[in-house]
């Protein structure tokens, strides 16, 4: 018997534990070509709201009723796969739950590299990869470009600071709070903007006298339009997340938006898996700045089953400082 | 002596006569290098009201107690400069006036190719050329692209709908009224939205049930959002104009534009000056399309230096259909 947190209703708004129903299921036996695996650590990320709507979108929605998915590193407890034997530790998708059998297919066994294995959660996987193509793919960000990137604390935004950094770039960030912004400046950002203190508008307009060429929003809202306030031509913005809308219906409104012509600013969506069969890239560049110390994971650990909607939901309070893990 | 239109004061919100003064102005003596023009033929653009705002630009602002500026076809009436002589048909800058006296550099004599003058004002001229690069370079449209253009019965949009058309797209297109919706239809719009008749965002679900590749954008506000909320994967936007807001301070909401995520929407503004270097593109596609009838020429024409303030507020009302002109 497994336990597995399932979507018990959709949020409308701001989720909270009600919306999150935590169940015993019964794990099929295991087929050939199959594994069981017991989990050890979840994955909670912002992009999983939007699939608690009734929304078709890039992946399908949650249903009600049924359990919930999402990133994850477990150890394999039992095989009937090729190349996968009891004791590996393997990525997968099953996450919300502590044990689940799946696919040989559906398991990617982590190389052994020297690293903890849950920073394939965080800088060496998804979130890293994000970062990394983002900044460098999506906006084009390159050396002596000045750069802008919001929710710098969080998973995404902690890391597009050190690579930009580390690729020559002059870095300025936003975080909530004092504390975070300390350890954004610690990471080598240039300037820190504490939007808690000020609006935003005021703070980027302060720090970044000159302008922005690149802004890598993770937040949209106010932070986006600051961005095209502030940006100097032919700026690029790689658009991540926007979470300050994820729980708020109300449309955004954009004072700014119109220097996109004169500035001829490019703004692009994307998601990471689309860069995903350039993945090498992003190993051959990001495992050694880990292992130089260059870039440096941080992640904010919640332990047990029964906390992974608190660790959820508390991603939309600002309460992780890089990545949040929940470890079981 | 000339008579000049000059900037008497700038307005706030929509402007109107009051901001405007017709002065007669002292012109130089003709010195070496320099041509002396009587302006026949006079353009008004939408952008031209960005200017009218006191904040800095890719042009600098128009100067209170100053000329106004803008396109304009004259005849030279005497030369002093090689190259150039009396009889000349030239393109320059000092518009919104009866006659100038300009540098030969800033005077670009007319190819003798057998078009009206007045049509390098338009498709075959700044108007065009919009249209052209926005299109093909800056959405990168392709044949097979389901394309909607705002505002296309105007002077850009309109040569949107019939280059698409050219180049074997689906054209989806949005004009104010019967009258431009049916005008639109003549020029070979496969749908097209009456934008006062029903808000925009379910004239262009019904128009594009199955969404659009690209979106020309002369409007803003919510023909924005609405392509925000009707965009395919990857869809390229080409920002032009957001007239909705050059007269309107409120900033405008956006009730879709988290889509840009999923969708992995691109949006980029532009200005057609950056593409004046592959001017030669655009003349070698478009002369033989206006040659051949396949793009068509309209303009609406105000006759008199006096009715230039009338026509470039008409803009704003949607009193032209096709490319706005004064005839002097």
């Amino acid at each position: 018997m497994a336990r597995a947190w399932h979507l018990k209703s959709r949020p409308s708004g701001m989720p909270n534990q009600e919306n999150f129903d935590l169940k015993d299921v019964e794990l099929p036996p295991l087929k050939d070509g199959q594994v069981h695996v017991r989990n050890l650590w979840l994955s909670v990320d912002p992009y999983m709201r939007g699939r608690m709507n009734d929304v078709k979108s890039y992946v399908p929605p949650f249903q009600v009723g049924e359990p919930l998915e999402g990133g994850a590193i477990g150890q394999v407890i039992e095989s009937k796969a090729d190349g996968l034997q009891a004791g590996d530790l393997v990525q997968h998708m099953s996450g919300w739950r502590d044990e689940a059998v799946l696919s040989a297919h559906a398991a990617n066994k982590l190389p052994n590299l020297g690293f903890p294995p849950e920073q394939f959660l965080g800088v060496l996987g998804v979130t890293g990869a994000t970062a990394y193509f983002g900044l460098l793919e999506v906006a084009r960000a390159r050396e002596g470009d000045i750069v802008f990137v919001s929710a710098a604390a969080g998973a995404v935004g902690s890391v597009v600071v050190q690579i930009a950094k580390a690729k020559g770039m002059t870095v300025i960030a936003s975080a909530g709070g004092a504390e975070k912004c300390d350890w954004v400046r610690s990471l080598g950002a240039d300037q820190v903007i504490d939007y808690k203190a000020a609006p935003i508008l005021k703070g980027l307009a302060a720090a970044a006298p000159e302008g922005i060429d690149v802004y890598f929003d993770n937040v949209g809202g106010d932070h986006l339009d600051a961005a095209f306030a502030l940006a100097r031509n032919n700026a690029r913005f790689a658009i991540c997340g926007m979470i300050e809308g994820y729980n708020d219906p109300t449309p955004k409104s954009f004072k700014f938006i119109q220097r996109i012509i004169a500035a001829r600013i490019m703004v692009k969506g994307f998601l990471v898996l689309d860069y995903y069969p350039r993945i090498a890239d992003f190993y051959a560049e990001m495992g050694p700045w880990i292992a130089a110390g260059v870039v440096k994971s941080r992640e904010t650990i919640v332990d047990g089953l029964d906390k992974v909607p608190d660790a959820f939901l508390g991603l939309f309070s600002g309460e992780n400082t890089g990545k949040m893990l929940v470890r079981l």
